[in-house]
């Protein structure tokens, strides 16, 4: 088979013009980024505030393995499926981060014949989003340490600063450094950098509903505490109107197509550890006007991407989800069977690549585990069986079996990785006859309840915990936070994506054990308070051979080795 | 008299496209970031090789205050009066940084009826090449610390390593810090961040003139020393291919318009400070297969912009000057009396205000000098005399008298702050007539001199040193770079821009003082090596009452307070 690189290269891009005009976007909602991307005005929203929306499809997966089991893949396969079914469709995706591009990840525009293109765009700067968030960012660290230097007039805790500094890059050497040294070189203190992804800005750009509710998110930042403990907002620094104004065409979704010329919004890149890990809000409210099904990707499993898609972008957006479609694959159900430790990078057992229904009975219990939880939220779930050339019937049949009875409405094993959309006809057929469903949505839990009660729902119900403890740390922050006023927040859980526990190397389905929350932090403009499981790297760093190595650029400005 | 939003915001922009249109660029040679800006591709080179150039005109300037004295203002308003004597024109400026505009300075976009818009676009992101230097830059720290930490295999002196880190923003903070605490964290060391602008990657990109320059350039970047003393370039680090990456749009030009749809490329924005301070050379070399004129602007004063121009960007670009316009204000040759203090964001002295032909007779010595200094590269020279409605007739008849004297071809006023084009219609005659002149173009010094005597040829010739001293540290290093093979670059000086000499107090025309070198660096990416004369502060901060406290966004999007 070809690389992703060599079938992204056959495809001649449609004119992103000719995309949307097809979908009904006047020429003065577009705002074209080069001939292939573009960037929807917000004022389409306003046009078509009387149109019915379209279905809307969020796509989630069982627990990964640390190679991912192919979700963005058949998110955009699916998208091209409806193509071939006569049925419009629109893909939402995040954008992904620079960083891990030039680290050991390559690109994140899907695989084989169901990509995103031009790649090369999609992984690089986009519409320069991302920068637009370093930006906003790091202009608000600016103003905060000026503050400071200042005469400290909000008389900021300089121990007490919660704001570190973003960038788009994998640098371990910036996790943890100090700033201000030398003569006249402000205050200092020791700070750090996380990625870029990883900044509350970037999930306020995915949930941010229009400008104002920008402009308000921004202001409600809590960026340090002052020496009575109070929060010190960016409204307080005076920066928030200043970080809008950076925003202000990021907020605006950009669109661009798949090999197989469906319309894709790629919106936002929030952090799935320590965010909601879900593209933007905006992308699904005007994809839902344009097309008949927008088919919208939640990071990592059920227990995660999805559940904060229902508790927390749901609640922002007033969206129903008409279905679910839930990705397995079963080289990953295997390793759910404890059997088999997988490494990025490293051959695979052969236990993985060849018939092996015991592993695959011992490794099931995810998926079931992960159809009760989108169950849970009353949305039919549609299983999507990845397949891959080494899976064989008996297996297949027996993911299927075990789909069904667990509640799956279906469960349909696709091909579009080396089909395109034509290998997801069936499971677009499928999630089409799953959104005339009867549909129960409701959240998992009340936002009046404490915080500590939305932790254990989500922890009993969806992980399959049997206690929850607090540690030292964590217990204060929850009470600091309800003292505050700010326990009416949602919770986004900061948990391994391997596990349904909070330990990575607990696979399958664990029941019963104890999850141990070490820190909680705030994060009020975007709205939620996230509890931390374990330790959340917040700034990558880079291997021994970094896959930006191989990157080049002809005479001609091609570039090379980027995937 | 309207303030320069109110006079912006009165104009509705052409498309793009039209005013691409006018300029014979073909549609698939422009890449639309909006309606209002695009990109020129490098392919258009090649098209239009065979055509013989326009006219080549750089603006420079008097030493000027604090305040600045318009040159920008003049260069957008000299386009536009291009347009208004019937000559068609493109005006070539570079793109401001996002940190001051948030500081104390404003925009940088012109001003009165000679601004390019959008200005919102030109102040903020334009079409993200500062955010791709900043993002090219930082890879290759990233990947240089990344290699320090996986066993230093180029044996890295990790006192010795060259390349900070770069942020647009203004953060004193980040001046000076320390990296790489904590476990796991890499090795840590002290460096710290300068601005974007004064990346080298910037001033690569304004001297590149096709991808495989730019790719070379970023290969011969020395990023550190190893521990025999030997320089370490991002060649050596693999990692100039993924810059290059990164830069690939980037390289490209980009096309805006002025408040009278003059054609404005805006390109690049290498720090005058320590870089050669003049927009992109691909801007001129594309701009002049396009227009009749070329008005390209050089940062700070002849000393320093226009030497640079002739001495580095002319070098590289194999381009000529037909003419210079010397922008001088009578309020800074006033202020050259030494008789006043000028203070940004101060009132004025009311002996720089009413007419006062003392002061002016003891300041105008500069704008004597500077006269002969730009004569000395065989040059014809018009002065600009900016026009300031306090300004009276006596005092502007001395400014032309003294000019004519110096060796001007002509000295003329505008009034293109207040009048736009056509109060600049006068001096774009008197160009017109000069690039008519005899010109007998030519560098300062040949590029086999010693560095040393490079250095003093510009010490002595143009700002009137009677000697010129060096540091140990400078001595040091410029026998470091000859013994290396650097010694056949052009020099680069960094000096302050407020004075003829290495003192910013000394004003007018100093004679006869040493200069004193403290330091010198290699650029050889960018090709130069850049002797430091007094202290260079090459990050900002931001005062106790930043501009960007005033900035704010509407409802729908509209940018208030930014200027």
């Amino acid at each position: 088979m070809l690389t992703d690189i060599e079938i992204a290269s056959q495809v001649t891009p449609k004119p992103i013009t000719e995309i949307a005009a097809d979908l009904g976007i006047q020429p003065d909602e577009l705002e074209l980024y080069g001939p292939y991307k573009a960037k929807i005005s917000l004022s389409i929203r306003d046009r078509l505030k009387d149109r019915p929306n379209g279905k809307y499809v969020v796509v989630t997966a069982i627990t990964p393995t640390p190679l991912g089991e192919g979700k963005t893949t058949v998110t955009v396969g699916l998208g091209q499926a409806f193509g071939k079914i006569g049925t419009r469709a629109i893909v939402a995706i995040r954008q992904p981060s620079l960083g891990p591009v030039f680290g050991i990840k390559g690109g994140a525009a899907g695989g084989g014949y169901s990509q995103i293109i031009p790649m090369e765009d999609f992984n690089l700067h986009l519409t320069g989003d991302f920068h637009a968030v370093t930006a906003a960012h790091n202009l608000c660290a600016a103003f905060l340490d000026n503050s400071i230097y200042h005469g400290n007039p909000l008389d900021i805790d300089q121990t007490a600063v919660l704001w570190r500094r973003v960038m788009d890059v994998n640098d371990r050497t910036l996790r943890d450094i100090v700033i201000g040294l030398g003569s006249g070189n402000g205050i200092p203190r020791q700070t750090g950098f996380d990625i870029t992804a990883a900044s509350e800005v970037m999930a306020v750009l995915a949930l941010a509903t229009d400008y104002r509710d920008l402009r308000e998110r921004l202001g409600r930042l809590v960026v340090a505490l002052n020496r009575k403990k109070e929060p010190v907002t960016a409204e307080d620094i005076g920066v928030a109107g200043a970080m809008a104004a950076l925003l202000k065409d990021a907020l605006k979704p950009n669109l661009l197509q798949t090999l197989e010329h469906t319309p894709a919004i790629v919106h936002a890149g929030p952090f799935g550890n320590i965010a909601h890990g879900n593209s933007s809000v905006l992308a699904d409210l005007i994809g839902l006007k344009l097309a008949d099904v927008v088919v919208t990707e939640a990071g990592f499993g059920a227990d995660l991407g999805f559940e904060k898609f229902c508790d927390i972008k749901c609640r922002v957006s007033g969206l129903k989800p008409d279905a679910a479609v839930l990705v397995a694959t079963i080289r990953a159900l295997k390793a759910h069977s404890g059997r088999y430790k997988i490494v990025a990078g490293k051959p695979l057992d052969p236990g993985l690549v060849t018939e092996n229904l015991d592993a695959l009975r011992e490794g099931i219990g995810n998926l079931e585990k992960q159809i009760e939880n989108v169950r849970r939220f009353g949305v039919p779930v549609v299983v999507a069986i990845n397949q891959f050339p080494t899976d064989t019937p008996a297996e297949i049949e027996l993911v299927r079996e075990v789909a069904l009875k667990a509640g799956a409405f279906d469960a349909v094993p696709t091909r579009v990785h080396s089909e395109g959309g034509e290998g997801g006809a069936d499971l677009a057929r499928a999630v089409l006859r799953a959104t005339e469903e009867p549909n129960s949505f409701r959240p998992l839990y009340e936002l009046d309840m404490p915080l500590t009660d939305k932790i254990e729902i989500i922890a009993r119900e969806l992980y399959g915990a049997g206690s929850v403890t607090y540690q030292p740390a964590a217990a204060r922050a929850l009470r600091t936070f309800t003292s505050m006023g700010y326990d009416k927040l949602p919770v986004c859980m900061a948990k391994t994506h391997l596990s349904l526990s909070g330990d990575p190397n607990l696979r399958g389905r664990p029941e019963g054990f104890e999850l141990t929350v070490r820190e909680a932090r705030l994060s009020a403009g975007a709205g939620f308070i996230y509890p931390i499981i374990g330790e959340m790297r917040t700034m990558p760093g880079l291997g021994s051979k970094p896959g930006g190595l191989n990157v080049d650029i002809d005479d001609d400005g091609t570039i090379r080795g980027l995937f």
